[in-house]
């Protein structure tokens, strides 16, 4: 797998290996951008030779556009696959299907030919008390039911483990701390491989039914990525170049959301804001196209069978007002606090798993986790369910028929008016959901901290969902009720008008529907594509205001507390070499103060231009570990001619030395165009023009820090070189750069660990 | 209004004048975030000092969403009032209120007490026929209705013309050409500026009432930019840094679009996808908060009375059918021809008005268009109303009530079940009203040609939306009749399952809903925030699928035919330095291939560090033009030391002459840190280190375009100096840049006019 484009580079290019990145390092975005314009000036120039050659030129041009496709079809497949098969085997834990036990309880149930809301009564689906048992009542049965469904979560959970130990390491995590270095330009060979891809497909599943609290969103994105990664290999024109390949993975990035959410353009604008790095308007057109093949890939599968892309779909439509803004607040700056302690929380824990004996036991850990939270989910109906079957309930307007606990209110039929449901009191059910639904948040609040980090599969959104979904019902039954049994306050009087009777349902909507967007704001700190991917989700823009209001309360909270999201959180966390784009840098250091060599450092390794012998090129490469070297006119003039790269000059030499008669170690090498006058008698001389990049990045040592990060930034550079009155004085590579803003953010330099 | 930020500069900068730019210029964007970091680290250091300091640390990094709040308020409140006296002042055409001349149509019948069905029945309005004559029927009461709707037509479009002409001549036209070209760094004062928002406000309102076939949407962003640029002043941090002040601009773009169709999230994507050029994600932050307080200030304003941002929401909630893609497409290849070919006419109309007489006619223009426009429209009764009525009622989906002749189906009671409609055959009014449809549609395809680019403001998207409404509402009652009388063919009985009879309104609602997305496409050629904005218009989510196909259809069709879109044809036309990001640059020229000087130049102008006099440096500023000049070492030497630009020059001199004692022609200038060693009879010398910039932008002669056409996009260059080997080659401007495009693309390199 990891071998793959190394070794299809052999066929083509004149030194085999020249212009290959080695693993655990970044890429030079200009020369592959350039290698591909090169490879597309070929194609054009040549398309008009021949009619073969302009087939040649249209099909690569189109190649983007089917790539995308297939992502899509992919992507879309492989949700809809994890979709029925996680909902199969969450209800696997309570139960078995009769009529076929390749059923789930609702298709098992619908097969039977009972009705939905009789669910718990189908004859067909047994629950394991029933089939062991025979019957279903009692504390034995209780107990049974209780056992068998930490026994299943335990079974999944440790196949889970199992298996990406074992086959995938990095199978785990949620993937998108990862995909977003990635994107940026890092290399980590086999993270997006057809490996990763099957382990964490099924280990995805087993991860989900085993009732940890963790959800699909973020491991669904790094599939869809893994299916991008592996399709590429598919068109030379993204198998050769890391540019063009990222280019797709962040369209493969937007179908992962397109999917996980069933919200196309939110996946387009989370890859914008969040994962991508080089994001030209040409990505974002074809995201927006793969994002749309996946969602509607999925929606043909229907793998909910409700025709929607998700299992907690809602719509409002009910128009708002501005008092409701605030409990939307609130919900904001709760969401805010949220994230803010999870980050640190989490970040801490992690931290600890890291470095104490923790960490080595990655199984125990699981199990541990699964076992309690299984133990603690089991008695509480509303932690026993899926969470996206919680969110969907949470989610759901109480009509007047509804039967479920929450919707047990003292009806007063009379007073009904058509749809509108009038001011109720709350029954007793749901003053009991209540103290369940409080006690279930308490529960995922602190159980996600340790689980999102585990060696399998985990997402965050859905658990922030589900705290903030369960926050929204609290806050929305209590505004609810505080309105019913005080009409008379000044507060409420301005909002319902006298005599209409239907503020509750409308403000029991509003604060269902938001706090998702809220929490993982906080979390994840996305605004835009976070509050499009509610509109996505909710089918109506009624709430625009309020939600972008929550959103941006959230945001601002959490901001205050701590800058960092929890994936650039983790990205610190493992030491990877990210620049981010989103922190302004602020200090006023100069290029010569983060430049090496530093004062105290022998001088700059440099290589001269026609001077240097094969055997002094070869005693710098073995005493340094530097990834290139600068070449200059001489070493008295320092002038810069131009950069050369460590494994470029290796493979040359090595080629030449086993291909070209005469090269020997006195042999001079020489950069220049023609060869340097030498005496007759002088061995054969090497030239490394080939390999010399002429158009080396300068800056001079005045430019100030925050310029030079910009151009980092920017143009995706791995090095520059710096320069004085036009004589070179030293070199700053992105690990400079990164560990100068480490240490000035007081943080410990030596964490970035790769260049 | 001109010259206020620069007179401002006046009070704190070290030497007056340094540091600003002169009209019609490039800023450099990299020395503007550099002074804005600059004052931004000054402010946060002193705020450890005292508590004031602190106080107005904290106010500093709020200003940013304060401005953000008052532009949102103060675009919302002119898009409503833009809205309310189109409103009346078109009405005006046709009739006056009698219960107050000031009320609208609407507005007056609603006043006395009529419902809106009855609204050609209500009494207090009377149309001029009836007022004149005291009946409305007859030949002589319709001609002179006639006649008055042509002649307010005309009355409002002189005076329109004539305050553009008279007070701000740049209020005309959409405006977003050239916001786009201010926004990527060229200045072109007043353009922004106080008048141009009071005339641009008021002269929109004439030219829409006007009934010319033009929309506000263009200006209504030109408007907010305005006021976005006019609150800058109230900060001293926006008021004093072109870089900073153009952050603003983006997000007061995105709060126009959002009160011109009532599409916040929508306005972002365009300000991001369309409009902007340096947009990090502070920016999108904010954008989204100004777009959002636009949207609710004008929402609370509620100009149309239905508490919706627009006269033209539409909702859907029938599930769509995948036959339904093929008319989809087929008004997306319809969008996209029409997009085409309006550019193509539009621009060659455009180039024959500024190179030929009819350029020195504006006003005569306008009156002719106004009455061919005014007299063709009158007889049709759907291009008489305004346009956005007309797009409102294009959308209604036919109720069963529903009493206009777009709606005269043969009904049949006795199968109607519930709100669904059967299959109906066409009454005699729908076929009279295609008629009516099919001839609004080839004026409005042909008068728009002509309209766009005159000397009143004129937008481009309702024009674009009333072609595409009517070609959608054209196609989708012929396929529903299709449908209705060959309910047998294969491609139809797929569609419906057997039985069922309500196909088609459905399907009228699709075709409806979509057409105006695929015209804009087609135009402007913006897809993600297009889709966005139709969902935000549309309210519903159902149809994402068949409205992403036909957006990027239409976009296809439209590039195949030609690149560019109407607003970058615009800016080519009128030669403005705009640095297109969405073309790559894929030739294989070099820097050395574009920079200066060429071969049979003149060597370059360049300017010694310590060895020029105050005459020899005047010398040079009087014989050549360009805006700045490299420092190097000595002549000898050629090394690059820095750059000083042109006006930092003149105005040090001239301030040096002025206040500094002994400084005479022959006084020697330096820009190194120590003066050079000279005789003791030598006057006194001339110290200008300050206002050289020692870290120019160099690239190496071997440098491919393609890479330096990046940085100056990235980075926001003016200029880049060319070296070699360490040695000072030549310049590259963002002019030469430009040139060099141009001239690969076979255009006239002499059309760009500005640096």
């Amino acid at each position: 797998m990891n071998g793959t484009s190394t070794m299809m580079d052999f066929l083509e290019e004149p030194l085999p290996g020249v212009g290959t990145y080695e693993d655990f390092n970044t890429i030079d975005w200009v020369r592959e951008k350039s290698r591909d314009r090169d490879r597309h000036r070929e194609i054009t120039s040549r398309s008009k030779e021949s009619t073969w050659a302009l087939i040649h030129s249209v099909s690569d041009a189109f190649s983007g556009w089917l790539l995308m496709l297939l992502i899509g079809l992919l992507a879309g497949s492989l949700a809809g696959l994890i979709d029925i098969s996680a909902h199969w085997m969450t209800d696997l834990k309570e139960g078995v299907c009769l009529a076929g036990f390749w059923f789930n309880h609702e298709h098992c149930c619908w097969k039977s030919h009972t009705t939905f809301t009789d669910r718990d009564q189908c004859l067909e689906w047994r629950s394991w008390s029933q089939l062991i048992l025979g019957h279903g009542e009692g504390a034995f049965a209780y107990i049974l039911n209780y056992f068998m469904y930490v026994i299943w979560a335990l079974l999944f959970s440790l196949l889970a483990v199992l298996l990406v130990k074992g086959f995938a390491p990095y199978a785990c995590g949620s993937g998108i701390p990862e995909i977003k270095t990635i994107l940026s330009g890092f290399i980590i060979r086999g993270y997006l491989g057809k490996w990763t891809l099957i382990i964490k497909t099924i280990t995805l599943v087993l991860a989900v039914s085993s009732g940890l609290s963790l959800g699909k969103e973020g491991p669904l994105v790094h599939v869809a990525c893994c299916c991008g990664n592996i399709l590429c290999h598919l068109f030379t024109k993204y198998r050769k170049n890391e540019a063009k390949r990222r280019e797709v993975l962040s369209a493969a990035a937007a179908a992962g959301v397109s999917v996980a959410f069933g919200a196309p353009i939110g996946g387009v604008l989370f890859s914008l804001e969040e994962v991508s790095y080089y994001f030209p308007l040409k990505t974002l057109w074809r995201s927006f196209f793969a994002a749309l093949v996946a969602a509607f890939t999925l929606r043909s599968i229907n793998p909910f069978g409700n025709s929607r892309l998700v299992l907690f779909y809602v719509e409002f439509h009910m128009p708002w007002h501005l008092l409701e803004l605030v409990p939307f607040i609130l919900l904001g700056i709760f969401g805010g606090l949220w994230g803010a302690f999870f980050i640190r929380s989490n970040i801490a824990w992690c931290r600890r798993r890291k470095t104490t004996k923790l960490g080595r036991y990655p199984v125990l850990e699981v199990l541990v986790v699964t076992a309690i939270t299984a133990l603690l989910a089991f008695p509480n109906e509303y932690t026993r369910m899926s969470t996206s079957e919680l969110i969907s309930e949470l989610f759901n307007d109480c009509g007047i028929l509804d039967s479920s606990k929450l919707c047990e209110y003292v009806n007063d039929f009379n007073s009904t008016k058509g749809d509108d449901l009038p001011d109720r009191a709350a029954g007793p059910g749901v003053y009991t959901a209540m103290w369940q639904l409080a006690l279930a948040l308490i529960m995922k609040v602190f159980i996600t901290i340790f689980t999102f980090g585990m060696k399998v599969p985990s997402g965050l959104f859905i658990p922030s969902m589900a705290v903030g979904a369960i926050a929204g019902r609290l806050l929305g039954v209590a505004v609810e009720q505080l309105a019913f049994y005080h009409h008379d306050w000044a507060i409420f009087s301005g909002w319902c008008s006298p005599g209409a009777d239907s503020i509750t349902p409308a403000l029991g909507g509003v604060v269902q529907g938001c706090p998702h967007a809220l929490l993982a704001g906080g979390v994840t700190r996305m605004t835009v594509s976070l509050v499009v991917i509610m509109f996505e989700l909710t089918g109506g823009l009624e709430y625009i205001v309020p939600l972008m209001a929550a959103a941006m309360t959230s945001k601002w909270v959490a901001d205050a507390i701590g800058r960092e999201g929890i994936y650039d959180a983790h990205i610190r966390l493992n030491g990877y070499p990210f620049l981010e784009a989103k922190e302004e840098f602020s200090h006023k250091t100069l290029a010569m103060d983060v430049m090496r060599p530093r004062r105290s450092d022998p001088p700059l390794t440099i290589i001269t231009q026609d001077s240097m012998t094969v055997e002094d090129v070869e005693t710098i490469i073995n005493e340094t570990t530097y990834s290139g070297y600068p070449v200059v006119v001489s070493r008295e003039s320092q002038r810069l001619v131009g950069f050369v790269l460590r494994r470029d000059l290796i493979i040359s030499i090595e080629n030449a030395r086993k291909k070209q008669d005469g090269i020997v170690s006195t042999s001079v090498i020489y950069f220049t165009d023609h060869s340097p006058p030498l005496p007759p008698s002088s061995p054969s001389m090497l030239k490394l023009r080939s390999i010399l990049d002429l158009s080396p990045f300068t800056v001079t040592d005045q430019t100030p820090m925050e310029i030079v990060v910009d151009i980092f930034r920017k143009l995706g550079l791995r090095q520059c070189l710096v320069t004085h009155n036009g004589k070179l004085l030293g070199i700053i590579t992105k690990k400079d750069v990164l560990k100068h803003i480490a240490q000035l953010a007081n943080q410990d330099p030596d964490s970035i660990l790769f260049n």
